[in-house]
């Protein structure tokens, strides 16, 4: 996979001209003279929307809320009002496409149930508007395609919210993975999961594509591949599933899946929805890199053995936590006219893992991935 | 598979007929009055034998050393003299079927290659020997059948071992997971491996039978079969070898491997040549068990998450570590006429597994495993 391609560099370029039309500091309260701040559209009031990502638009230095669209009257008043955003930057999904004629929006952030993430995703590229779209991308690699090609066409960024690339933890682990801190990487383990709740969307297949896989599980895939650097040849998966379970009637709950990459590295990998996992190791021939937990939204501790040594490592705290350093980084590449390091092609990356991880399970056999 | 069945039952009964003929603390300095000991002879003076098993005879109640067999005459003349075994008792292999001649010597300890394991106990048995065999038991099933079947109708007991079935920590993890302390089980991880030095038989496939699976990976699946208390029904394997590595010319490295059992737990594992890797986690619905290191000779350590709480589990030194523990063991089931706790059909169902690991990993697909 090719990320940040030439054609990911001109639409950067395209996206460029559209900044010059943007009224710099002109609406919601920004002074004169403030630096110019991208204004994000919230797009979906879910719990992570409004607990994590929301909040930390104050930790931001080039990012600013200035909209939201909701099914809900109710959200949109309740978070209207919190956040002061006026009625005139308050959309449902009816009036999403209007979102167009608002210049004060410059990116759209799709937080909505993941079937939704392509439709939403090309309907704002169409109304000019920068996309970062929830993880995971989409339903099928088809739809993340379509989403690269509408905002190519657009001239649009397109970013996804992998936050843990802008969490120091996780950075410093790649570095340390990468670099040989502990020799050749051999072997990583990687594991994600927790018992979930019912009644909720993300049980329901045609709202969510999937289980456990496309929710809590990606970020093992993705840790695999971020750790590696490399992208797997060949998947070999296995799924548990008690369909008596009133949880699991449309998804699956637990899959493991054994990626193997062109290095001869394998990662041994664990989703699941019935049981707390979270965190990876990377095991190298002097020692292993371990995070756990790896991905929380705060608390990560990573533990590094190396020459018979078991140490933790502590890191100070970042001046911006994940979830701002994810929201300024979009911000950045649209100010800047460059690639975000997560855009739509490494979305679409996992899918295509995704997608061969359901094709092992069902057919009992190891699927190629070869480009 | 069945452990402990009316064969084995029988098996004990007609070994209890040999012992009858036992010279209780007649030969090597047992004085009249004590209690009856079983003699040993260790088969094969490699390090195993001679730095982990053999001083632990000075810690076991109903065990001792009464013998030694070698090709080394300078190993046999070494630890003759270091552990006070007469002349009498010493044997080359040439030699090795007149033990059959000396009623100090019980029983056998095969600690050789592991392609000699069937050889040996099959000719141990002959001569009218209990035997205790290093795992894995051979390097095939159909070996493991031959040894049961020449061990039974000899009527001499047959034990395997494995050794961490007699370590306090393994031993509560299997009462606690098989409890259900942390609910009911829903994956197990357990990852074995050491980066290994060149130049020796376990490297050389004739004597091993095979790489890291058929050495240190074999208590990643042991592990997974006593933490469940389940015979798997399908595994899926992936092997990772670096061939121009000179220590991998003739043996696999790394082999991951997910083995399904009946309840739907998942067990995913890995075994490996070219890193360290000593541990296993039973993760259930409320939280999990693990245990690092899990399997060394000495220094378990178990930790505890229940109820979003972690905290290590210490216990008391006990009274027979687990060498001691293991070979009184089987003096207990040749005194009382009872069968091992690993039984030739646990080393067997081993090998059953290994066999279809390699299989799975070398033709791509699950494996299935139903009886």
């Amino acid at each position: 996979m090719t990320i940040g391609s030439r054609r990911d560099v001109l639409g950067g370029i395209g996206a460029g001209v559209v900044l010059a039309g943007l009224g710099s500091g002109r609406a919601l309260g920004a002074g004169v003279g403030s630096p110019r701040k991208i204004g994000y559209a919230v797009v979906g009031l879910g719990y992570y929307a409004t607990r994590q990502i929301m909040p930390n638009f104050a930790n931001c230095e080039h990012s600013r809320l200035v909209a939201l669209v909701s099914g809900t009257p109710a959200k949109l008043e309740q978070y209207g009002t919190e956040y002061g955003i006026p009625k005139t930057h308050r959309y449902s999904y009816a009036d999403f496409d209007r979102i167009r004629d608002n210049p004060d929006i410059d990116a759209v952030y799709i937080v909505l149930p993941n079937s939704l993430h392509a439709e939403y995703t090309i309907r704002a590229a169409q109304a000019g508007k920068h996309v970062m779209c929830e993880k995971p991308m989409a339903t099928s690699v088809a739809e993340c395609r379509a989403m690269i090609a509408a905002c190519r066409k657009a001239g649009r960024k397109l970013m996804i919210g992998y936050r843990s690339r802008f969490e120091p933890y996780n950075r410093l682990a790649i570095e340390l993975a990468r670099g040989g801190h502990v020799g050749p990487t051999q072997l990583v383990t990687a594991e994600h999961g927790f018992p979930i709740q019912p009644n909720q969307w993300r049980l329901d297949k045609p709202l969510s594509g999937g289980g456990s896989m496309m929710d809590i599980g990606i970020y093992s895939l993705n840790a695999a591949r971020y750790l590696t650097g490399e992208e797997p040849v060949s998947v070999s998966a296995v799924e548990s599933t008690d369909r008596s379970d009133p949880r699991f009637r449309t998804v699956e709950d637990r899959v493991t899946f054994a990626l193997r990459f062109p290095s001869g590295v394998i990662a041994n990998c664990i989703s699941s929805y019935s049981s707390a996992h979270n965190g990876y190791r990377v095991v190298g021939t002097k020692g292993w890199i371990e995070m756990e937990p790896a991905t929380p939204y705060v608390g990560q501790a990573m533990t590094i053995r190396k020459d018979n040594q078991t140490q933790s490592r502590v890191l100070p705290a970042p001046a911006k936590n994940q979830f701002a350093g994810q929201l300024d980084h979009l911000a950045e590449c649209v100010l800047n006219g460059t690639d975000p390091i997560v855009p739509g092609e490494e979305g679409l990356a996992d899918l295509r893992v995704i997608e061969a991880i359901y094709r092992s399970a069902a057919e009992g056999r190891q699927v190629s991935l070869s480009a």
